[in-house]
């Protein structure tokens, strides 16, 4: 049997005790390491179950799944994923391989940010398409976020917008060396992502576009939900850009249109200036 | 301290650790009953917490949060909700009364189906808004759930739809005669749901609407998401009237007018004929 194990957001103590019994008994135990992140490493892992984590990859998950699944028709392999295992299309593939082997597949829930969001106060009933921004460089600058939050907007839906994580990346030099050399991981944070969606909406005014929404859209800037240090903040898209929500892991809100007064009720628990929730028509 | 505590999908051992801990230590632990179900009973609850569990109803949760809330300045209690404490605007609520009153508040997170629902292979990104299904009566037959798909096809998003509970409900004889006599709990199956959806679907061809939808329309039923026996059948919306998911709780995924490949193969997972996948458009 292949478990997928979600390991909720926060810490080590957020599994579940089904995942928990699981894990102690599995022949092997993986940890997807590339698409989220705990706030507590591998060893805080290692010392809760008692045994040994193997860290996997982008690599050993998408090129040498074989090694994973290895054994698993008749041993029980543990594959853990931060958050509720289906965020990520990576481990549907995983799983459809698993199944095309005749390996049995069992999911163990847990949190994640597409439904823990809800804590920031705004329905989970009214989020549209979530979107992910990812980090511009020079001569790379997508813009298909903004689009897709016109759109939500339009609808009169939120938005989540998951930020850009880069794990285990290796500069062009060294890529094209062949060297196995890499970068320091990167997250992107709230300001980051506020940056790049302002210079998105000065572009479009400046092509005199219609804006679905501007400097003063309601955002709400998450950091490290679930965890005992979240922050949480709502304000203006201005504000995002210099608000302080500490380490990663980030994501962000843009608000539909309109808000439930329940919903502004909860904004305002994380507001610097309550004013700023009632939104003008753009 | 008010905690807010996610109890997952399917029996009590999907709590969290952190969730479980706090239930040991907490003055008094409520759990709400009237918005979701778990696989299991209370009795199975205080026999893993070894302790004993209040239930909340609606009435103790809405009228009577001053007795949940009772102590909590000085105490820990503890607010057992099904799936994530985030799922009903009811809880959003509760939270509001207890910061009014200074009351700390923390959540501890967990799947719901508003995250789960990922493991039919439909992405959670591409879901658009989440609509509720409620129990037609003879002369109350609200139609508002269709034009919520529909406008989420529009824009070829995939929409889950959660289905009716009616849990202490009083005929409208003992009502108005003022008995506290209840009626068994009703829970909304699929078959009920795709029957409703069928019958709008027709009225709006006789009426010569524009359909965005009908009984070819891709669609996945699922029963007790996370537990033991969960079930998952993906077909038309017509094969939805007969499937047989089992006990409750059900939910229905009304998908988007484009599936990505990957999609496909995993509903070809759960589906009796799978060719009624390629859906050919309305």
């Amino acid at each position: 049997m292949l478990y997928f194990i979600g390991l909720g957001l926060g810490d080590a103590e957020d599994i579940t005790l089904k995942g928990l019994k699981i894990v102690k008994n599995a022949s092997r135990v993986y940890l997807e390491a590339y698409t989220s992140i705990l706030g507590v490493g591998k060893d805080a892992l290692e010392e809760l179950y008692g045994r040994e984590v193997i860290l996997a990859d982008r690599d050993l998950v998408e090129q040498e799944s074989e090694e994973i699944m290895e054994g698993a028709l008749s041993e029980d392999i543990a594959f853990l994923v931060v958050g509720d295992p289906f965020g990520a299309t990576t481990h549907t593939d995983l799983l459809l391989r698993a199944k095309e082997r005749g390996i049995d597949v069992k999911v163990i829930h847990n949190a994640s940010i597409m439904n823990a969001i809800g804590c920031c106060g705004l329905q989970l009933y009214n989020f549209g398409e979530t979107v992910s921004i990812v980090f511009w460089t020079d001569s790379w600058q997508p813009e298909s976020f903004y689009d897709k939050i016109a759109k939500n907007r339009q609808n009169d839906m939120h938005t989540l917008c998951l930020l850009d994580i880069k794990v285990k990346e290796q500069s062009i030099e060294n890529l094209m060396k062949g060297r196995k050399i890499y970068e320091p991981p990167r997250y992107m944070t709230v300001n980051q992502a506020a940056e790049q969606l302002m210079q998105v909406v000065q572009r479009k005014r400046e092509q005199k576009l219609p804006l679905d929404m501007d400097e003063s859209t309601v955002c709400v800037g998450v950091a490290r939900v679930g965890s005992d240090d979240q922050a949480i903040k709502a304000g203006t898209l201005e504000e995002m850009t210099a608000v302080d929500l500490g380490g990663p892991l980030h994501s962000m809100v843009i608000a539909a249109k309109t808000l439930h007064p329940l919903e502004i009720d909860m904004l305002e628990c994380f507001a610097n200036d309550p004013s700023v929730l009632k939104e003008k028509p753009t």
